[in-house]
């Protein structure tokens, strides 16, 4: 292909296209820049697909894992931006998230055995289903270290619920959603004893060790997992992985993978062959087929166990009423994947070459028919691969994670030896298409690419850490995440995007239109309960409470001040500072700090949240807003002061400024000519239709509700000045102007957005 | 511009430019690609510009200050592409920040009055400099919360130290470097009483609180602060805010801006104008002018006070000693930035349409004619404007920060409420252009723009939270980063970057060609330290000793087992884990966690890292390896069992597993076929000049460390075969082909990456 690029470029500028050298916006043309950046043909191609212009909008939205960041990182394609990091497991001080007391109850709502967990190792985002389709409601995503769940609301993008797994020491496989979120499903990584806090030695592994796999369930109106609802089953000490729902014809059945299925105890350190030998010295693990909907029956009829207070249906009990039965699958497999019609399960494993295609007809056919090749040491039926298969494909070496296009038939592989993507067809067993990627891929996502209606467009390959294709950064590596374009027959690779901040385990992505959060909170949320926060104010209600040693502030928050501006505390002190964000405008969020105090709060417009702190030093403290909120940004401060025990004031006036009449007309005068700059811009706007643009609209009325804070205030300095008290009748002169600058702001931003954005003249 | 596009592009194509339409990679043309993501001529140059092909590097590289998330962001520009978010402030578990007892000594410096303080507000990064010029050895970093700096090695993009400011409660500016980074200037922001925990009320602002600035001595060769020979100066209570250093003649001194110098004490609540009415009602604050060479040498005179242990130089000191003046700018500036030949100095008063450039000759002329205007009410000589400014042009509403351009005398200035940057020329004194920007830009940012040779290229705008620029994400917006080419006489914006994590303050750019970060540390290093780790083993060197309740454990990582697999302690035991990465290759870093027990390690190749905690539960706790390091990965595993007090073992032996003679002979063949495979990879990359590779040379190398680890496992199996012990012989054979698929994998990425970058066949 290059030997294409720079003649054949040359020849098209020289054609006649024009494209730059007489164009006014650049002295640079295309061709001197492809020239310069030594770009060829095939990477303008990709420039062009990916390339997302100054207020366009990506098509999908991706939610990954953070890895051992804690977090969610949620960026758009194609133009692989990343849009945010959200709290889950991690203090995020920016989001407050641990910071302020509501997130604290979040994150609370983790702590295990008492303690407080302070990050996570996130590994399966997993969308809300509606029908088997993503429905941008909710996002899932589990802490494979300390084995948890999360809840993040889409509609504000923040993590609602933190559950922590009653049974197991660690998990790998979840979240896996059934298809009308019924349950959320995760799954056992390393086998321990299922009791909490109890010891058995490893010479017990076979008999005290267990697997299992545990069902949430889902209170969709609540928005919440309801623990009371959830069941675990017992499975044997395999340490079970990925895990999938059935859809279609197979809801009410979820499969799930294994590898150890040897149940090999290492001791590297005692001369025994390590873990790596004995966990995969077999030529097949299990793949477990589990009636889910029966099992939840099942524990309604009452035969579950209860382990750590939590309804465990065992081992004995689920071969007894035939919901769970094994299939042998090509070793150490890791991700199982239902088709999006629900007919077949897709198995790697990845120390074979072969995916391996599963029949859902015919393992409920095996089954019906009592084909039983085996039971497993814990006397679990066992299928046969035979009985069950359609269909197996050589794909190359190190097969990992399958997902789905929307092309009926087709799926993508990951090759983790290879360093390859492979394109076959599960219908027909053949491969379509391969395509190199950078080393060592381990899973891959389509869009919408697990649910029942794939969208295909794009494929996302999850590299590990990247060392020849980023800047170098010190020995820790960015990840790298690859975009690929599968519109077409071949794979084309475009994209490829460094991870900074976390290792994701796996992504997952949602047509962006899907998704429609909010922009603010009704005045005086608890966002994270989504309920009014009981100590919200509304403008003019602000004060402060003091009982005892306890002081509790009820604050606001808007352009550009904090009320109140002074905290008056003992030393000893408990302070409580609620605060309400006033604003209306959508990107008006205030930031708070009070020195030194480790204490941090964001507040978007409308939300209320509370710091708490002990006021235990004596001294000043700065408290301000640590968001660039307006002009005047700097100026949102205040004082917290705590006194030595007993003190008395004996200076009971503040310092008086230094104000003329001459500076108070200046003043005044100031505040007329901004007023005509004022009048400029509102007479453009109300010359264009700018009804027909709501964040012009928007912008609009936040001008409106800023110019209105003035009220009284002319009142107010002329009174001040017909006392001739200069400082106050200056200063409330001057705060009238405080207001003009916020909405002339606002003014002129609504007047380029509609400019930029082609507003017409109206009559 | 927009109707040129779609029929030039198909003229274009249809003249025989051939693009795509037969071309062999892609289905779809790049007609077809812009008229379905309608995409102008001006975007396709924008993304010709900015996009970066797979593998291909970046010309510069950023740092970012991360805001309230505490840490510092790492982009390249021109993709803007985020390589790196780099623990600072906060904790960072996938960097095990904050994680393992290393990086805890780290943040344990930033400890205030004895408490951990467990986030930052960073603010303004500077990088070290030589002779004024950006080196790409050291960046600093400041938190303005909680006052503090820290320093950042840019050989491993790791934090090294936080220093807490002694005297302030709460500082904006800093962090600005001399030209031979001598020292690292940090500014008040919030005045308070200098004396730490001292209490004075308000009523006493003018007379008991101060302002200040402190100059932290950097030790080069250590790469540290060295606290004991910092100092710092009194000011008055005003609020100082940025500063910078001089350089060339006008060296040895620093500048600072300030506003409020009105000294206001708001009190909203009491009906008092809040603090942003009183802090910008008089026309001008003022620039303080420091004599920062001669300071130095009065406080080794012995001329400083000590203020709670630390050398303050006292206002009454300065001004005898002719250190100190002040000179009246517009007022609430935001920025003060010296001229890259440093003549000039230029500050931009917010609240005023213009910036003012003064003369470092004027000044220094000013002050050798004694010609002083006036004191301010603590005796500090002022200057007159008049007397040193050199110009004033009037750019715009708003004018915030100013940065330079490789071109003599060209400057950009961030305009906030314009929404604009301004081109124009600090010499002659004139506009050269305007640019729009996304709403409310704050600072702005030119390469290497504040050092005695800026690089010019590219301009970054950073503007405040985003409402309309990217996919919605909730109330809390990301900020937004646009890149703007500034290579030729127009400007021209070319990019839109989402900031996902903290609100970035400022940012500094470097060439990338001056960074050049170590890929691996020295075998056994504590990277925080970067001495020899006391607890660092070489392979074979694994132990674990108990002394009383105490265990330590000196255990290594290499892919993929952990020594050693299994640690046993009694409850109550106090743990401490040292974990060595013996891997040489870039990318084999290995995490490390223990199930529940809330610690987690980042090992990268050569480093040595402790994670302590209290075996303070009873039970079986997984520990496994947190990054995906390879195919074998999830077999990285171990158990922590915590044993009741006095337990004693009834049973002594393992399960053993089932294996057979056909097994062991099934797994003998598979070793020797995979050797087949290494043979032919082994074939293919010693028939090219891979030697001219050298990414390619050290895979190579590591293939061979992998398979040099099979050295004696042959005999071994061998041994236990002849013994018909076949679960170790299988098992050990099986570790002989557990090397070798590392090795292949290593093989086939060489092979992967030779082919990618055209390797030649040699004969």
């Amino acid at each position: 292909m290059k030997r294409f690029t720079q003649r054949t470029i040359t020849l098209l500028i020289a054609a006649g296209m024009g494209l730059a050298t007489t164009a006014a916006w650049s002295a640079e043309s295309l061709q001197d820049v492809l020239k310069r950046r030594n770009l060829s043909q095939q990477d303008l191609l990709a420039a062009a697909k990916t390339y997302v212009p100054t207020g366009k909008r990506d098509e999908f939205i991706a939610f990954s894992s953070g890895g051992q960041s804690g977090q969610v990182i949620v960026y758009g394609i194609p133009s692989m931006r990343i849009l945010k990091y959200i709290g889950v497991f991690t203090p995020e001080p920016w989001q407050g998230y641990g910071y302020d007391e509501e997130s604290k109850k979040v994150l609370a709502g983790g702590r295990i055995d008492g303690k407080d967990i302070t990050w996570g190792d996130t590994h399966h985002p997993g969308f809300s289903e509606t029908n088997g389709e993503a429905d941008g409601q909710f996002l899932f995503i589990n802490d494979k270290a300390n084995p948890r769940l999360a809840v993040l609301d889409l509609r504000d993008f923040e993590t609602k619920q933190i559950v922590v797994n009653p049974i197991m020491k660690s998990e790998h496989g979840g979240a896996f959603v059934t298809p009308n979120t019924d349950y959320v499903i995760e799954t056992v990584q390393y086998a321990a004893p299922l009791e909490n806090k109890k010891f058995y030695p490893l010479e017990e592994f076979n008999e005290k060790y267990r697997g299992g796999i545990t069902y949430w369930k889902f209170d969709r109106k609540e928005g919440k997992i309801d623990p009371k609802q959830s069941f675990s089953l017992e499975l044997p000490p395999y340490s079970q992985d990925l895990a999938d729902a059935g859809k279609g014809p197979s809801d009410g059945w979820s499969f799930n993978n294994s590898f150890c299925s040897e149940r090999y105890v290492g001791g590297i350190e005692k001369g025994r062959p390590p873990y790596e030998a004995g966990c995969s010295a077999k030529d097949t693990d299990y793949m477990h087929v589990i009636n889910w909907k029966r099992a939840a029956e099942l524990v309604k009829e009452g035969k579950a166990k209860k382990i750590n207070g939590h309804d465990v249906l065992m081992m004995d009990t689920a071969i007894k009423e035939g919901i769970l039965f094994l299939i042998p699958e090509p070793k150490s497999p890791h991700g199982v994947d239902v088709t999006p019609d629900g007919t077949k399960i897709v198995v790697a494993g990845k120390l074979d070459t072969h995916v391996s295609v599963y029949s859902f007809d015919k393992i409920m056919a095996a089954i019906k028919a009592g084909k039983i090749e085996s039971k497993d040491p814990y006397g679990i039926p066992v299928l046969s691969m035979k009985d069950t298969l359609h269909t197996q494909v050589s794909l190359g070496l190190g097969p990992l994670h399958t997902q789905f296009d929307s092309k009926p038939c087709v799926a993508y592989t990951s090759l983790y030896v290879d360093s390859q993507v492979a394109k076959w067809d599960f219908c027909e067993g053949k491969v379509l298409d391969k395509i190199s990627v950078h080393y060592n891929i381990g899973h891959l996502m389509t869009m919408e690419g697990d649910t029942t209606k794939p969208a295909g467009r794009y494929l996302v390959a999850l590299n590990k850490l990247s060392i020849d294709r980023f800047n170098p950064v010190g020995p820790l590596h960015p990840q790298n995440h690859q975009l690929i374009d599968i519109s077409n027959d071949k794979m084309q690779l475009i994209y490829d995007m460094p991870i900074p901040l976390g290792e994701p385990h796996y992504v997952v992505a949602i047509d962006a239109k899907k998704l429609k959060p909010g922009v603010r909170y009704k005045l005086g949320t608890d966002s994270r309960t989504d309920k009014p926060h009981p100590a919200a104010v509304r403008a003019g209600e602000e004060r402060t409470e003091k009982k005892g040693n306890k002081i509790e502030v009820f604050g606001s928050l808007i352009r550009s001040h904090i009320t109140p501006e002074t905290i008056e505390a003992e030393i000893g002190d408990e302070v409580t500072i609620h605060l309400t964000n006033l604003e209306r405008a959508q990107d008006e969020t205030h930031g708070f700090t009070v020195s030194t105090y480790n204490v941090h709060a964001s507040v978007e417009p409308g939300k209320t949240v509370t710091v708490k702190f002990k006021a235990d030093k004596e001294g000043v403290y700065p408290y301000y807003c640590t968001e660039f909120c307006s002009a005047l940004h700097l100026e949102m401060q205040g004082y917290l002061l705590v006194k030595p025990k007993g003190w008395k004031a004996t200076k009971t006036t503040l310092a008086a400024g230094n104000y003329t009449e001459a500076e108070y007309k200046a003043i005044v005068k100031k505040v007329a000519d901004t007023q005509t700059v004022i009048d400029s811009v509102v007479g453009y706007i109300t010359s264009v239709n700018y009804k027909d643009f709501p964040d012009a609209v928007a912008m609009v009325e936040d001008a409106f509700d800023q110019i209105g804070k003035t009220k009284g205030l002319k009142e107010k300095h002329e009174a001040f000045a017909a006392k001739k008290d200069w400082e106050n009748a200056a200063l409330w002169a001057e705060q009238i102007w405080q207001y003009q600058v916020k909405c002339a702001d606002l003014g002129i931003r609504a007047k380029t957005h509609l400019e930029q954005n082609g507003a017409k003249k109206v009559k």
